[in-house]
Parts: structure tokens; sequence; C-alpha cells
């Protein structure tokens, strides 16, 4: 029999569903000794709440997460808010003394992020946060071959993260459709929300980043307030690029912006090393690219390999070779990361430690692009 | 409140766990008018019929499936056994005016897949067959642009699917795993399991077939048989080649193998019209390449759609664009149409009778590929 | 100090040129002991002939080529005139004594092959079919893997030539630029024209066919005729398709049209064979797509290589890495191998007799899709 | 009656090659005014020189360039020699009133390159930089479509140039061969090999640039140096990242390495525009990418077109619909634009003008990397 993780979710957006899939999905697919069980979804909006909860069978509905997180019956709080609700909400939580897992960024800024990992580090509470892209198999395996010591001495390490979903000026910003346009429920634009996912994937394929030198840029200077009716000076970053140095002596080209047209979702990341390398991309997450100098000369091409294996993975729990999963599977796969470190008792990366290394990152790139000089990354462990 | 449609599954093999999920999922996605209950699995092996409930939440076990076609809370039979089986359960399941879910292909050859097509008319059952390709979104864009008229006068349909899964002489054939591989359970080899789906696709894209000129080839001519531990002739087809005529007057090529080394399951089609032509493969199944002659001349070139937009078939559904979904969609997508179709008393497509088309295809296919000759294609309708 | 070698060119259209560039360029890449001198360019209308030979430096001008044939200054005779004066020619230079370079297909037929073969080979002169395809260096290579053994066993060849030039009905027949279109000029449509460098490649690569099923189809079938301005019936075939059984056991799927829109002259080949695979298409014709099954199991993956390389066929002779060579080096390619076999007086692939087995494929191909039934291959060896 | 344009070609390595190339062929295939003639080559190995002269056809041999460049039989001085060397010859032959063909980059750095820019446009005679990808057709063709204002405000441009041929630390530095790494030869590493390249197109494609930041690194410190024998300090960037900000607002993004496994010369830009994006790279240099927003929205996707017909730049010069050109073609057209603006008395781009904003870049570029700073790129014009 099977024990109960009984999952408290506040907020019930785009990631609210991503997450409730995945707790409803993992135990068809991976043999675990926890089973999540949907047991309150928690918004301001009653009706919207309990559409939700309907809609993915949440037992109960709370309006208040400061009630939610005081029910005796709920193991885990989910954070799936605005990034300017996490570290109140996080606090909490870990006042009570309960499991979190929570949406990256993980906040505002670095001192905001330091301030949670100390409360749940001091509430000794099992801790997550949701960098999916960590779990697409592909990325998985890159890691695999880097840690095999496979791609040799690494020279560069280049990510984008491009979008184009933001080009018309007609585009309000604000409000629960668009909070992402405003400044002050994101904390910043693309930098925390597109460039924390290649920076999370970047620290965790090659270690940290030194120092960082970036540009960022807001080409739509203002737009209409969505909760104020208002026209109003945006305060997010459009774009942003930086340049930098990990400590492994790699060179770091990094971009992301939501003004490249003909680009959804493109996250790219490719690893340049002595003897091979690797490239990824989110828009065909399925495959990942290899390149292996070690290869008998004339025969040398970079490999599309369609991670679609029983040997790959995560593969092994889906279906058969050749039929690929997608996006959503991501979450699944970092659902059954923790609930199996939770019964090992072990953390599951990323934890909130790890994830306050990339709010310093982005806060030092955000930082830098103001001074217009090179910054060096606060160290965070 | 939503009505139940009670689900009897019977076998559990790599397609129940297809459909189970599909029924689990479809409510979470589609706002439907009945909602899937996994209310029985029928399998002979009691313990695993059992762990298949457990770990996807049936309430009750069969291990008789007769039993299971008479029980009163059973509204739909799944039927997801050998083909050998398909036909003794469906005739007995619309006896009982069930519902009835047939995995492709129908049956084991055109005149008993005709026998069930006459029963389950008569017993006026609603019934589907798994033909899961025509709902991959990219495909079903490829239907909704053919029926626009964008593509003109069609010249070509060609289509593959590939394997390489059998080329291993030591690969035995027959028992639970490798029934494909067993002529008595399978009825033939590539030909049913691979051209079958593209069949389907292309009578559904492109009208019917009228005739057709073949060649097959079984490459390991005695495998190892599972049941009897001997060595056994191979009765299936290793690959079939044919190629044919529309009735629109356009040519087809089509090829299946299981002996094609690097593909793992490339089902590819293409269209070629006279104003545009499209193509798509099931490696990357989120993509359909476009090719437009009415395009400026010097900017012709093949498009490649990421079919991840809220404007493109079911994928306002899921995420957001730019995130792709993955082989197990199609099933949830075709749980949708049926339930949507039941909800308005309409047969959802594929039905039994136009499943019987695509038997009687391979049927002529088969016949060719033994007398040399060209085959007339029967009709069904 | 290099020998001379005459050329004595008959035709000067796209061949023409593609033949007079190659003999231009050899000697300033390839270190030979002949060098071609454009000695003379023999075409009925004078003025173009003089045109023609004003731009390409020939020395001289014939309106006769029988004339040509006899001039004592000229070494090689090189056909590049429509399909149905080859023989002719070939027969008058293998009295004179000439080496003879043809233009593909070799002949109308394979009984006027067989003709042309025995006068050459009757005369002992050198000579060459113009299948120019063999010399891309990624096909090249292909036959160096194959050689090697690396594929094992083959099981499947399959090859398609994809145009859509002719799907205008208002695109008149025949004269000089659409020759082609015209049966009395051609001898055949796709079959001779696009198949025929598919069959040449395949049977190079692949052995012997010994039998093939066919289809053709003419989709247009009247079109105005150049030269009497008539509406006339069109005698050529738009599309055909066959299988057919290699020697070695594989199974052959070959397709061609001009009516598959979206490709403008889209070579494709693929072989499967039990340990790799190969693709090859010549629209991106610098690379060759490589699968090894030997490799490390998570790790397989087609290769994309960029056949680039010093150590890649020809390359060494080129550019430096990553700089792609093009379409017409692949005849540059041709007159080298045919100066180097000539200096150590051994033949040059394909010779007249290499070209007569494709013409047997052919004429097999055009009457399977007459009869209806399988065509054996006669022997051309 | 053609004129004829005496090429006086100093230096004989890879591009002088190309160029040698390049005068020969562009009459075969351009119907120009005036005829290059390959008059003379200069280079310091007289056996070396004869040997060049007797492959590609040059007349006569120098040994001095100040010979060659008094010579009155020479219309044009091509500089091919290693960049330490430009200035002194380009002076030299300005007086002389020669017209000369300079390859890039122009200078050792940008004051080098004012003196250049001074002294030709002093003795007014027609000048020109070998920066020859501006000629790939699909390049030129990028440019016709921002000229035609198809891609609207320019938000992102971005380029890379990568290669992995100086990976080894086995590889010496400077001679003949590898003066590319020598410092004092090359004045820089990447950065004027390859990045002046990405700069010299994104300057035409998207106007100036107004100020960089960037990063340099040198992997591998010492090497050995081919003309002394010893081990000896790199000089050279090995890599060589930097942002920028174009005059028209929009952003930059560049890199270039030499320590990219798997890419041999990969340059590859995009650029994204209010409504529509082009992608290009030189590893299939035959093909644009083009994606335009306003296209349907379900049917908007890269368009992957196959620069290659008639109606695309330089196309309708070469061989068919379909049959790609090569590196190699860069040149010749180059020298095609060359000759025909000289016939129009109009100068042809880049001038040494043109080339010394790159100059300027590449200096700001590496400026930057040292002082960790934003800097200004000086005016050229």
């Amino acid at each position: 029999m099977k024990k109960k993780l009984n999952i408290g979710l506040v907020g019930y957006g785009f990631m609210g569903r991503t997450h409730s899939n995945a707790y409803r999905k993992v135990g068809n697919f991976f043999d675990l000794k926890y089973e999540p069980v949907l047991k309150a979804v928690c918004a301001r909006n009653e009706q919207n709440a309990k559409a939700f909860a309907d809609t993915w069978g949440y037992q109960s509905v709370e309006t208040d997460w400061r009630k939610l997180v005081q029910r005796d019956d709920i193991d885990v709080i989910d954070i799936c808010t605005p990034n300017n609700t996490h570290a109140e909400i996080a606090l909490a939580a870990a006042a009570a003394g309960k499991m979190i897992l929570c949406e990256k960024p993980l906040s505002m800024n670095g001192p905001e992020g330091l301030k949670m990992v100390k409360a749940i580090e001091k509430a000794g509470v099992p801790n997550m946060v949701w960098y999916n892209y960590r779990r697409v198999p592909a990325v998985t395996m890159a890691k695999q071959l880097i840690d095999e010591g496979r791609l040799g001495r690494i020279f560069h390490y280049r990510a984008k993260f491009l979008q184009d979903w933001t080009i018309s000026a007609d585009l309000p910003q604000g409000g629960q459709a668009l909070w992402r346009l405003d400044i002050k429920a994101a904390g910043s634009g693309v930098t925390g929300d597109l460039l924390a996912h290649c920076i999370d994937t970047a620290v965790w394929l090659n270690g940290s980043l030194e120092k960082v030198s970036a540009m960022t840029e807001t080409f739509i200077k203002e737009r209409t307030h969505t909760l104020t009716g208002k026209v109003e000076k945006v305060g997010i970053d459009d774009a942003c690029t930086f340049m930098g140095r990990f400590n492994n002596g790699s060179l770091a080209t990094f971009e992301s912006t939501r003004y490249a047209r003909g680009h959804k979702a493109l996250y790219t990341l490719e690893i340049n090393g002595e003897h091979a390398s690797i490239a990824w991309d989110l828009h065909d997450l399925h495959r990942l690219q290899y390149f292996d100098h070690r290869d008998q000369s004339n025969l040398r091409g970079w490999r599309s390999i369609h991670v679609t294996d029983g040997d790959h993975p995560y593969m092994g729990k889906w279906w058969v070779p050749g039929l690929q999963i997608g996006y959503e599977h991501t979450f699944v796969h970092q659902v059954a990361d923790f609930v199996e470190a939770l019964g090992k008792r072990k953390p599951a990366a990323p934890t909130f430690r790890d994830a306050l290394e990339t709010q310093y990152v982005c806060d030092s790139v955000l930082k830098s692009a103001k001074t217009g000089r090179w910054e060096k990354v606060p160290k965070s462990k």
C-alpha cells in the first residue's frame, strides 16, 4: 500500500495545470512509494478555483493560502503563483513544516531568495524548484555524458531562449494573464522568466558562473496596464544578452528575448568540449545532437539521437522506441524524482539553494546591464 | 454533472496502456459531456490484470471477456488483444449491445472484418477503430488543408513505415510479447501492423484506392517460437511494398518494413498537389511540412510548421505555443472525438466500416504479392 | 609537359555547358597527364555554336557532326545531343576510332544501346557515359562504405527523383528547349531522364536488379508541340514507379515524377543494411547521412556528415573543411577519373556496357508498366 | 571584343586559388565587358610561383611584388598575402595607379586601414576587399528582402563563426601554413579572421554598430612557432564574443571561436524583424531560412528556400533549379560585380572604406575585451 502525499496547490494558471497533470500521471508510469493526492487547490477567486478543482479532481478548495498552509491534511505546498508572492508563501509553509515545491524563478531577487533558503533549511523541509527542463530526457542524457567525461575539457557553453509573443505594442501588461510583463509581479522580464531556465541548466551541466557582462533592452517602452487601464512605463527587460566565464574556464554566451520573430519557445543549448559537443533545443525536445571527434575521421558527423529508447533517461517508463513524449512529461519526471528522493530522505535537485545560485546570476546580469561592467556572481553555497 | 461512460478494457499490453492513459486524461483537457470511468480490465492472467488495474485505477478485474461483455455496468468494450481475437470479442460485444472500440487492424482479413461490420451495424452500437495517427494534430491539419482544396488536383501520395527492431535472427516469434511476429495471432506482418496505419490515413486524406500491385518479403525465414520452443517457419511478411492508383487519379507508393536499420517508427507521408504539397513524419510528429507554389516565387520553400499553436487542431486544449505534445496524445484526442460524437449521436471515424476498407486494401496487397499481378480493391461501402 | 586531349563537343545545351566547364577546370585542381583541349564544338546553328565557342573558348566550330567525327585533330567525341541522336553519332565516332563520352541515357532503348556497345567494343575505343551522380563525393563515399562491408547484408534500396517543373498544362513539348517532353526525341519521359540516374547509382552501389514491376502515368495527356504548333498527344511518362528485387536479395523501391510540387531536383537514395544505413539527397549533395547500429546503443543516431574534408572522396582537391562544392563538380570529377583511367589504359566507369544495364532496366520497367506484370531484366554482361 | 583586365596576383595560398578560379570562370557564366587575364603571379619562392602559374595559366611570374606593382601590363593588383603585408603593398599599388583588390581583413588595425583608405582615395583607383560572403546568393537575397522593408523594424542581429581546427595543443603557430595563428602576421585571431566576415555582412545588412562589449580568450597559451622552432606565447584570440547595439536600435550578439568541436566553418546569421526573420548558415549555404509573420497564422513556419532558381540572385547564370553551387562561386560573383561596376565607373562594395568600418569594429571589440567596458565604434565615413 502506497503512502499518500497530500498536495496543496496555490495558483491554478498554466503551471497549476502542468503540475496537476504530473501528480495525476506519475503513478501510472513510475512505481513509487508515495502516491500524490490532489488534496486542495487555493486561489482567491473561489469560482475559478472550484472549476479547476472539478477539472483536475482536487478534493477541496481554499481561497486563502494562509489557511491552506495551516491545514493538517496537507503535506506539500506547491507554489504556482506570480513571482512576487513566492517568498511570503514559502516562509509561511516552512514555518508550518510543509514540504515546498516552488515555481521558478525562486524569488524576486537574490536577497529575497536567501531569506527563503534560510527559512526552509532551518525548517528542514524537503524542497524543490520547478526548473523542469533538467528532466527533458535529452537534457538529462547530456548531463550523463558530461559526467562520464565524454566531452573532455569544456571550451564553450551557449544558450538562447527566443520567443516572439510580445512584439505587438497593443499587448497590455499586468493582470492575471500578463503578470509576466509587469515588473512588480515578475521582478524582471526575460531574465527571470527565460534566462533563469538557461542558467539553471547551465550551472547543472557545466558548473558555476564566475562573472558576467550583460546588456538588456526594453523595446516597447509603454504599455497599457490591465489593472489600471492606463498606459504605464514598462519596467521589465524585453531582451537580455550576457557573456560570462564559468569557473571551469569555459566561456558563456547567453541570450533571451521575446522579440525574435518566428520562435515560440526556442530554448537552445550547446556545449563544446575537447572531444565532443552536444546540442539540444526545446522545439524538438526529443532529440539530442551529439558530435564525437573520436569517431573515425571520415565518418564524423552530428548524430541526431531520437531519445525515445528504453536505455535513454526516463524513457523506459513510457512507450516504445520512436514514439516521442512532450513538454508535460518533464513535470512528471520531476515529481517522480522528488518522490523517490523523499523515500530515500535525500534532497531532490534543484533545491531552493540550487535555485538561489540562478537568482544570484540573474541579479549580477541585471546589475551588469546597468553598470556596463563585468560583475562577479556571489557564491550561493 | 457529467454522465459516466463505463469502460471495460480487454487486454493490458502496450495498447491497454495508451488507452487507459487516454481515458484518465481526457477530462482534464477536454470539456465533455461524458466522463470515461475505468470500470474493469479483463485478462486471463488474474495477477497481471490486478497489477494493471492497480496501476491505472480500474475498479475491477475479469479473467473471462465473455463475462465482461455480459456485465450490465459496462458501456464500452475496448478490444486491445491480438488480432486473431478481435472478431469473436466484437461479435459478442455487439450482441450484448455494447459500444465497441477495437484496436487496429480491425480483423485478420476482409471477410472476417465484413462479418464484424455487419454485426455492429445490425446491433446499431457506436463503434470505432484505433487508427490513432489521424489525431496527430499535424495530420489532422493536413486533412483540413486538403478539404479546403489548397492542394488542388492530387498527383502523388506516398507513405512509408520503417522500423528496424526484428533484424536479429535471434529474436523469437509468438507469445505475449511477440505475437505480432506470429502469423496465427497477427494475420500478417508489416501489412496489417504498419501499412494498415498508412492506408487508413491515406484513404482518409486522399480517398479510396482502386487497385494495387505489391511485393512482400520475409527476410528471416525461421525463428524459434516462444510458445513451442521450436524453430518454426515465419509466416508473416517482414517487408511489404505496393504501388497503386487512387480513385482520384493520383498515384500511390507505399512501403513498410521492420528491416530498415536506423528507423524506429518512421511513419512518413507526403501528398503532392497541383498547388501545394504536404509532408509529415512520426519521428517529429509535432511538425508539418508545407509547400505552397502560390507563394511569391523567389520566396517559395518548404515551411516547417511547429504545430503547437492554439489555432492548430486540438492544440488549444494543451499548453502554450512552442511546447510539443507526443504520441500518447493522439489517443486522448480519439477518445475526446468519440465521446463528443456520442453526445451528438453521430459516428466517430474511423468506424468499423471505415476500417473494413483498410482491411480490403491489405487483402488486395497480400494477394497481389502472391499473384504478381495488379489486384482491384473490393468496395467496402 | 602534359599530353593534349582534344575534345569535340556535339551539342551546346545544358550538358554542353557542364562538360565544357569540367574540361576547363579539371587541370586547375587535379594533377593529370592529359590536358583537355576545347578543340571544337558542333551544332547545326552556326551562330549559336560560335557564340558558345566564344564563351567557352572552343577553338573551332562545326555545323555537321559527321565532319567533326572525321577530323584528325579530335581525340574525343562528347555527345550532348538529344537521346535520339546518340546512337548514330556514337556509331560513326566508333568507326572513326574516337574515344566517346556520351550523355545519359545511353540510347533510346536496350537494343539500340546494345548496337552501340558492340560498335565501341569492336572499335576498342575508350568510352564513358555521363552518369555524373556517382561522382558526388558523398555518393562515392557511400560506395566506399558499402565496399568495405560496413552495411552487412542489404535489405532495402530505395530511390526517388522528384521534380515539379512540368505541372502546368500550358507548357509545350518538343523543340530545342523541351525535347525531353517529346517521345520521339527522348525515347521516354522520367524513366530515361530521371530514373536512369537512380538505376545507374543503384546498380553501382548494390548490384544488378533481377526483376521489376512498374507503373507509369501521363498526367497531362496533350500539349502543344513547339515544332508543329499543334496540340499533340504526350507520349512520355510523367511519372514512373517501380518495385524490384536485386540479385543480392534486397528489395528495390523506385519512384520518379515531374509532378511533385515543391521538389526541384530531389534525387534521394537510401540503403538499409544489417549493421548500417546510408541516405543521401541531391538538394544537399554535400552531406551524407549515416547510421551505424554498432555505435553504443544510447548514442545511436543518424550522423549528418558534411562531406568536405580532405579525407573525403575528391575533396582534398578542393577547398578547406566546411566549404561545400556543388553540382558542377561532379562533371569535373568524372573528367578527372576518365583521364586518369586513360593514362592507365583502363576503362572508366560507367562504360557504355555499364550504361546498357541501366537501359535494360528502363526497358523492363516500361514493359512492366504496360503488361502489368513482373518483368525480368535481361543480362547486359 | 572584350577589353582585357590584366591581373597581378600577390600570394598563391588558399585565397590565391579561389581568386584565380574566379578570374578564369567568370567569363563563362557572366557576359561582361572586361575579360580578366591572368598576367602574373608573384611570390618569393620562384619555384612555387611557377608551379602555381603553370596550374592556373598565369603568363608570368614575379618574386618581388614591388616589381609587379611597377609593371605597365598590370591593371589590377590582387593582394592575397598575410595581413601584415596588405598595407605596404596596397600603398605602393595605389601610388602606381593600380586598381586594388585586397583580401580581408583590410589591415592589421584601424589606423593602418585608414592610411590605406586615404591612399587609394587620393589615387582614385577602383578598389575592393574580398568579403566574399556578401555574394552567397542566399545572403544577397537576405539583403534584398531587408532593403524591400519586408522585415520591418529590426530587433536582433546575431552571428556566429564556429570552427574547431586549432583544438590540438600540438598544432604549431606561424609560417606559411599557419600564419593565421601568429599575432605578428595576423594582427588578431578569430576577430580579424572570422568575426570580420560576420561584421562585414552585418553592417551591410543592418547598418553600423554604435558600441560593443567583448570578451576574448586564448585557450592554448603557448605553441611551437614554425619559424623559430621554439615554444612561444600565443598572441592571438582563440575565441571572441561580443554584444553590441546597432544605430537602428537593434541588439547584436556575435561569437567566433576555433574551439567549437563539430563545426568546420559554421558561419551563421539571423535577423529578427517585426514582421519577418531570416537565418542562414555557411554549412548549407544554398539555403535561406525565412519566416514571415504575415502568412496565415496556422500556416506560419520557417521556409527553407533552396536558393537555386533563376529568379534568385546570381543563380540565373548557373545551372537549373535544384542544382546547388558552392563556396567558390562567391568569388566569381564578386569578380563579376567588380568588373560590371568598373564598366559603369562605379565603386564595387565593399570598398576599402567599407572595410575600414569592419576594422574599426574589430578594434573596438579587442579594446573592450581588454578594458572590460563598452567601447564606442569610431565613425569610418
